[in-house]
């Protein structure tokens, strides 16, 4: 590592060397000649009598030893990267130099070896998706029945279950995966277009031969892992589809950055934790603190991700005509930044749910102290059972609620709302049945118990059956 | 129209009645009151004693008339819209009033109407759509075979044609219809779940019978026109929905921005114009001007629209536990804005397609002062066909393309590229045979006019064919 | 109010009177017609026969009585706004009628009107922003002792003062102030410059005198109140200004989303609370909540206004030449949502900042529960001076706290770190010594007091005194 | 360079030395020593008796030979970067280690050095920027009379000059530089503040003694560079700050996208372009391209930069109380890439502004074109003054104008817009007056060459003159 620049952290410190890996050189490079030699054999296949077999054998036998060095210095030269590479592929195959590229435009190579690059980086994608989503559901069937004070406005409401509030986090996830499926729909070969997309040099080559110069579009996307290729095009594919990437890889960051923040504040309740390794160190000044630190970088992570589909937005918006390069720099950036970060925040989410710790004490501490207020709806109920306007005794309760509430605050006592109402002669009911009324909190979770189950048995088991072959195998232990 | 004070321009200026009418306060209360009766009716079928068919019968024929000034005046007296309207609904049912709302929570109805707002503004999103993608196609047919300048970098590129150039519209647009279609899947009923999604009230009312409840949910929704219920929610429908809508809306932004910025560099070049009507001022200094003033709203419009997403996702990722307000006002504002903008550009697109101008005069006279660049490509392959090295011939033919392209613009003077390449003993043509060679600017189309008619054959008939209930019918005329 | 269509809840629900009226089409229009008069006026005054004095009088008794009716039915006749106005001027001032708008281009008065309108809302702004200042300025100086726990990572850590604590927002708003005052000198006329900003036509009318066009350009903005012009533009203001002004709306957005987060999170933690209304209803199904609404209601609006300027950048970014017309719509929406939004958030905090609420008894329940934890850096400099390592302390301290920590959260148990560290050999310190050492909390508040009175007095004082004409008089009553 | 893992191409392909080395791991680590040894001197000569001069000067002669490779290998085992450093440090300087850090949290060292890095970049942008603006003044000044045609709508439209439409560039750079002015007064140091703001480590190391606090803070920052100090923090610098950055920068983004764009445009219409050199590949199929890609480049580059303050407006908004750490990741990644987008379209500008090239025989083509119509504004107000109604007029004008631009673009033919007035009776001219009316071109230019001069001697030779310091010395040369 070079200290004396800037190293982008999101390699130096929170990806995977796999994402790392597919926006490398390296892969960028042997796959233009992937592309180069799908190109050739494909003609020769078809009859084009200039490409040989001899020649794509050529092309074969080469297709991994890159000079990176040769190629930086041609480019330095000429100022264009693909002309650079097809100089030095050149040199390395001298029968079939004359045929490298033939026809082609740069946007054949570097198009194609992007879609090429997205779809492997979309399966790593769905592959850390699928585990966050198994660890969720083995967490969410663990705790479907442990009874916690649900919030609104951040203000005690009523109870929920442990498991079933971490449903929700599922169902996000679960949208994320549908979007990803709908993306690989999308996801098509820019195939063997030319300059604008009309196929001349292909169609001049094959001398006006229509069926040919369609099969050889559809024959190099198949030979590059494809089973569709885009029907018309610029000179590239449509910049479109990478709104979509950004936007379904954005959709994953929102739905870590709820997970994340609802984590940070449960840490605070101290009623639900990431797992904390055994040599952290909190703070250098306060040795004690135990911060949420994977989440509060997941957050950071995601809001980064969540800004990057606008980019992508506006330069799909504004391409003019059948291409223009102020596509170039920006997208050299963002596609991997989007890459990366998803694998980031994935990666910590593996993380985070495979170790995560439930304390029942406090849990249970929370719904004590808020149990006469949470039982209101239910005596709220009860007195319209007995006949009761809903509009007046919800007023009622109101008023003695906010006045127990205010006490507690102001005063520091405990809750006393059950008293109150008892003495308020509006109300139907004694203190002692009011209590017996209210029972325990256990009681107030509804159907949260059963919803986990189902929602786990008939919703979440399907898919996770479907995606067997992703589960596992994913290290995700943090750098930093 | 009140004069004192602002109006949204979206309203007074650009959409149409029926997408306004969906956000207006009649739509979303006379909703309200639908999933108060479905809610009702629902109760009643599955033997809730409280709930009798003639209170269900009085709620149903008072769901029309709302009061709105005393809803009005309700809310400003207890800050809470949703109570204010049980109590004017409970004035005008006097049996039914105890039991409007019965078990539910404000998010009962604000979510559920949410949807079906959304729905049904989704579907005339998809009829405008359709529209515009059918007068895309009749367009690109008439003009699939005529030759016209291609553009990279916006300069002269190789020549595509005019109708194969509008099919890039399209295929934007059809994935911007597959991503609606992808969302009309994700669009579920919230149902009713009460005030943390646990259905505890529910549960309480049918006295611990789960199928009931669950029967509820799927009654509730079902009356409510929905064929799927979310199966796990906090107190709101999940707010990832709303990004993913944003996302999928402003797709639809990006695609049309595109195109209206082509519109506009093409009116520029005098080749291709949206409609221009006959009293119509262009400027008031300069009356002649013909300004493309459709295609800037349609820009700036969607530039808009594509501001949105951000905010669903923010507001979506900062939703803490089972929900929180800030949602709320923000939500307001940005789902009738991103629907209404859509609207307004489709509206627009669907005008701009049906009466769009082309210039074939001056689309040759481009083509003619290209001609010989254009053939460049062309000389390079027959170049290469004669056994020379691509990379030498390619930096042979720049050299004089460049000094040809600096003697038209620094002395003013035609195109002799020819010329020079002749005089030049390197490439292995004369002058002749390079004219020949060049042939006229139709033969550099390639397969431009057979992909567009694939395209519109293969592609987009069957697409036009499965929505063709969704076909015409549609004012787009301009308000100002 | 038509409830038949959709209503911008901007100025159905948030706003103030004042900033819709600088948004109303009868400010807009009287401000046109009030351009025009200074132009006619100072036309005449340099000398310009065409114009007389007797134009001017009859131009000046029209300025309020605009035809809205009239102008709206001649603009969708001719599809211009500006020439319909002309026109309906003319209409009431026969004499004048010839030189209205006379050398003028439409931007003349579409400018030069906006920005008389963001100059006098700017200072609405400005007033609003005064006014919160000075209401935290007093909570802090009323708190500016009382201990409260401090945050980092949402975790206890060091205690601070509920005075020191509220100063970081005040500091925010001081640095908005700046950036509004900054504004203030960007904000200059657009002046009499013509269709492209050449002054091409003023040149012609008078005869190429350019001291005298100049003097035009200068007397206009002077009577229209701005003490500078744009000394170049196209057809329009530079619209990096508007990007600017977005900017330092955004800013006030963000300072009082922060503002609002951790008021909601002091709201959970029952130690910071806006006011409430005595008959504000929390919820419909529950009846005790004190939901923190304003807050929440901020976090929304402020999150929508930090997503303008990116509207605004895209807009300046991609104006062509001398002007395109892509700014209008989204200008004519985002401009006026702009400064609605802030408005809207401004009364707000005035509104929370009028009435906070602070609970001892809760702020000392939650420091007691944590003392021992935060006397850990006070035990590790204790241990410092005893000359021990400074890393080592820290390492056995942090073991000890981790330890308790855990203690705490799955036993439910009281806080006992003191009894662990007196027990280990490594530290030099008994229990007794360590109770001593750490006091009572504040004494940890360090110099949070201090801090407070020094800011107030030497920072936050001068600029409440230098804008002391914009404090009182505001109506910050909530509608809904 | 390591070809197996993604390499930022900010870094390896666009930015300066300069910049990349601000930050870099050695300029960040290095500072952070400085920033100790800044706390320790200023304890030493405030009195502080456990710091002695020896200490301080042991810190000082290790500043610079960071061991890299030590501290990574600490920090992987404790997971916290500033404790690892104090560490290394502290081996490196056995006298010292005791009282590294000595009070200090690690946002001590952090943020004083993340301000330090800022101030530098912000030193280099400015430098840039004022060599863009001297090099667009030079351009202006050679073409301030030479007449252009102006464009509105992107329709051909009054003349102005070459020079005058590059002021426009100019003018909005020069707020730029205002902004960036502002924004190095709101650049102030953290200084010494502690844990959560109070300096309560610092009050208990100095016994109480408040003026020897304070005055420590001061004098760290004074070390550090600074001249002021915030006054109130919590534990890092307001967040609020980095948003007010990354707005300045992407204001300069979109003085550029705009330049660039108009650039790009009329490197179209051969009317003005960026330099090309002679060995530049301009595409692989179409050899005679000169495509403007440095401003395609710095197109996207400044969509990318414009991106970025959305980011730190929701860090700035969503920090709880006294921090929390999801600014971490975010942060190290968006102000790296802010500065380092801003040196790299800045030194793009720079490159294009050295050498750009002007077509004037072009340039008349497009003005003879055109030059009856534009003449209509001058006939209009020839009109007017024979006493002709100018609504009557400008009817009559843009009728025949619309008729003779259709002739243009259906026909192919001239212009011959004079002929048709002058058939007109209602005009009252003949052809003969209409055609000396008109006159030739440079006419219709108005006050162009004048405002030119004037804003270059009145406004923007001031602004050069302050910064002569800054002009020059730059390496603008690209590397791709």
């Amino acid at each position: 590592m070079n200290h004396d620049i800037y190293q982008e952290p999101l390699v130096s410190r929170y990806t995977s060397r796999e994402m790392q890996a597919l926006f490398s050189e390296r892969f960028k490079f042997t796959t233009w000649r992937r592309c180069w030699v799908a190109l050739a054999e494909a003609q020769h296949e078809l009859g084009l009598e200039l490409v040989s077999r001899e020649m794509v054998d050529e092309l074969k036998s080469h297709v991994e030893d890159v000079d990176f060095a040769a190629a930086a210095k041609k480019e330095k030269e000429i100022r264009h990267d693909v002309m650079a590479h097809v100089h030095v592929y050149g040199q390395q195959c001298p029968k079939a130099e004359a045929i490298i590229h033939l026809g082609a435009t740069s946007q054949f190579v570097v198009c194609n070896t992007d879609l090429i690059i997205q779809k492997k980086a979309l399966r790593l994608i769905k592959k850390a998706l699928v585990n966050v989503i198994a660890n969720l559901a083995d967490f969410c069937r663990s705790y479907k029945d442990m009874a916690t004070l649900g919030f609104t406005h951040y203000q005690p409401a009523q109870p929920t279950t442990v498991g079933k509030r971490n449903t929700l986090y599922i169902q996000d996830l679960l949208m994320d995966l549908d979007y990803i499926e709908a993306l690989e729909r999308q996801l098509k070969a820019r195939g063997a277009k030319g300059t604008v997309g009309t196929q001349a040099t292909f169609i001049e080559l094959f001398h006006g031969d229509h069926a040919k110069v369609r099969e050889l579009d559809r024959r190099v996307a198949e030979k590059l892992g494809f089973d569709q290729v885009f029907p018309v095009t610029g000179q590239t594919y449509p910049r479109k589809l990478d709104m979509k990437t950004a936007e379904t890889l954005a959709g994953i960051g929102a739905s870590a950055h709820k997970f994340a923040v609802d984590l940070r504040l449960l840490s605070n309740l101290k009623v639900q934790e990431e797992p904390f390794e055994q040599k952290q160190v909190g703070s250098s000044a306060m040795a004690y603190k135990r911060n949420p630190m994977r989440s509060e970088r997941m957050t950071g992570l995601a809001r980064k991700l969540m800004g990057l589909p606008a980019d992508f937005a506006a330069t799909a918006a504004n391409q003019w005509f059948e291409r223009t390069l102020d596509d170039s720099a920006i997208r050299r950036m963002d596609m991997a930044q989007a890459f990366l970060l998803t694998d980031a925040i994935l990666r910590l989410y593996v993380n985070i749910t495979s170790g995560m710790v439930v304390y029942p004490k406090q849990i249970e501490k929370h719904l004590r102290a808020e149990l006469p207020f949470m039982a209101t709806e239910k005596i709220l109920m009860a007195c319209v059972e007995q006949g009761k306007s809903r509009q007046e005794m919800h007023e009622v309760i109101r008023e003695h609620s906010v006045a127990a509430g205010l006490a507690v605050k102001e005063e520091g006592l405990d809750n006393d709302l059950l008293v109150r109402l008892a003495k308020d002669e509006r109300i139907p009911f004694s203190l002692g049945t009011l209590e017996k009324l209210i029972g325990n909190y256990q009681e107030f979770t509804g159907r949260a118990p059963q919803q986990t189950e189902e929602f786990l048995d008939e919703v979440v088991a399907p898919v996770l059956e479907k995606h067997k072959d992703l589960l596992g195998g994913l290290d995700s232990s943090l750098k930093v």
